[in-house]
């Protein structure tokens, strides 16, 4: 090709970035929270768990790490986690599909149902990938503005959406919808199916899951990145009718999930004792937060996930993130069009001691 | 939506597969190797490496069973990684892209460069992945039969590709084409890329890391499942201009690599000399395989990767990989479209010599 600058590196390698589809180049991708792993850094920007996963987790980890286990090809479909699935949430084995994360899951459906120049919707403010996978998928993002009080609109403007998300409880704002709406919207887009994304479902009152036999269009995910604290080994699932897991199985990566997160994630699954104490522990400290957050001045959504978002009247809240920062406390700060406030995640008692200090000395300082 | 049939259960599951876009229904979906994991099962079929990963890698793992690393988020780009890597290829940091498997980069390039329609080219018989990649991605594969002695026909008939994949050494034959070749390859694709599938490059005389300075077109692919002993744990790694992997890292999930591949990519990695061990043995043991394959009347392709690609004129292959299978020895039957024969991994010696007994034994059960 006598175009093609070969003796200039530098002009060459431009070229070579527009042989890059447009909208790849075009598109901004994913800004994922900041990671910074100093010691002293309290980290609650990205709704990790703070505390450890169960024993089981170290001993059943401890014990796979044998050269016959590391050498060979995982289990494609994770047969020992669908199992142990099944038998937890009722189901059958064949309605589970495993994921290298629930963004895993997420970037599966997206694949196996929108077309490039198709609609993805999902209400906002919410989760920001839904924008990015259909960016990346050359389709069209469609944000469908909650009510102010976080509740779907009706009708749904949406209904011929190739693929709508509901993140249940919703990010940033930890607010649920009700099974009788999630309910309507279903009906309202069959056949096309609603995602809902329950990746802080576990720290909520009630899920989906009973309402997965009467709609057939409904799709679960789950994470164990959270309520399980095992964001480091990527594991999520996805829950569905076994004939439509069978097809997207297609789209997943042979062996996606490999054998020590498989590993990981059975033994995460069958302590449910340790689960339900580390979630107990996460909900009352959520209360506490929440309260002593409040008397501080902010306006809390009330949160039925590992996070709490606040916002302020009086005062702009990004000085506040960006100070809290500077003394190594990182929450996430998020503006939607200017609708902005600080999601915080549940840390431990003493962390959430160490956060409620720095808070109270920062707003007295603004203020003095 | 009237016409949606909630009140009889299978008839709304059937509703919702045709949801799904037309071409996901219709594809077949890869097939990966058989994974029967009995204790007496000796597995030549999907080319795992017969030898135990370094003992770095059992020291790393144990080391990084922490509650901190299995509850955070893992480092989203891989930065201890890529550093590594950047030392032992004499390569910036910035040209490397970590994935979840090669195979997970694999998808990465498609969903970047193929828009639906497209086409994606790749010399036959090879990877057979390359057509799921297309047929996922709503493109069209297109693929180019090698000359009878596994070279590529010049001129290349699909100058106008988005992408083309050149796996090299190439599965099955585990045949080599020569760096002239893929030079003229590059130049005539340019600026659209060439991606030089790498799986088995260690296990070569030669790769393509020496034409990457002078290519800005040339991705390479590298995977750390065979040649460090890691199927297990999914990871591998993309070689290109940094400008590129910028664009590359917004296809990607955002933590595509879990804590503990990472840990064992960057462990491995660092012990070249166990690499160098592991990689001398596996070379001669292919010698010694192919040499007596021929001497039972095999046709057997000189291989560069740790398997052979192994014809009999005198009589079927297909019934011979049956009874191997019937005796717990499990090697690849491959079929394209009538062209066939046994793909055989490299095992270690003993391994070696149950292979070849077992085939005398049925050779001579069949002739008598």
């Amino acid at each position: 090709m006598e175009s093609f600058p070969v003796s200039d590196p530098s002009a060459a390698t431009a070229a070579v970035v527009t042989a890059l589809r447009p909208h790849i180049r075009s598109m901004k991708g994913y800004i994922p929270g900041e990671q910074r792993n100093a010691p002293d850094v309290l980290k609650l920007n990205t709704n990790e768990n703070p505390y450890p996963p169960s024993p089981r987790v170290f001993a059943a980890l401890r014990e796979a790490l044998t050269a016959d286990r590391l050498r060979k090809y995982p289990p494609p479909l994770g047969d020992e986690f669908r199992r142990v699935a099944a038998r937890l949430y009722g189901l059958e084995p064949e309605c589970f599909l495993i994921g290298n994360g629930s963004d895993d899951l997420l970037t599966i459906l997206t694949r196996a149902f929108v077309p490039p120049g198709g609609y993805l919707a999902a209400p906002m403010p919410g989760y920001l990938l839904y924008r990015t996978l259909a960016d990346i998928q050359g389709a069209v993002f469609v944000p469908v503005p909650f009510t102010p009080d976080w509740q779907l609109p009706e009708p749904w403007p949406v209904p011929q959406a190739h693929l709508t998300f509901l993140a249940n409880p919703n990010s940033p704002s930890g607010t649920m919808v009700a099974p009788a709406a999630i309910r309507r919207l279903a009906e309202t887009l069959a056949p096309a199916p609603l995602v809902l994304d329950e990746a802080y479902a576990d720290f909520a009152d009630w899920n989906g899951l009973s309402l997965f036999h009467q709609l057939p269009n409904l799709i679960i995910t789950r994470s164990m990145s959270k309520s399980y604290s095992l964001a480091g080994i990527r594991f999520g699932f996805a829950i569905a009718r076994p004939e439509l897991i069978r097809e997207l199985v297609k789209v997943k990566d042979s062996y996606n999930c490999d054998i020590l997160s498989q590993t990981a994630a059975v033994a995460a699954l069958e302590d449910q004792d340790y689960f339900q104490q580390v979630r107990a522990r996460i909900c009352a400290t959520r209360q506490r937060l929440a309260e002593a957050l409040t008397r501080l001045g902010f306006q809390v959504t009330p949160s039925q996930a590992n996070f709490v978002w606040c916002r302020r009247s009086d005062r702009p809240v990004r000085p506040i993130a960006d100070e809290l920062a500077r003394r190594n406390i990182l929450v996430r700060y998020m503006n939607y069009d200017g609708y902005d406030g600080l999601r915080i995640s549940i840390g431990t008692e003493a962390e959430t001691d160490r956060l409620l200090d720095a808070l109270q000395s920062i707003l007295a300082g603004c203020s003095s």
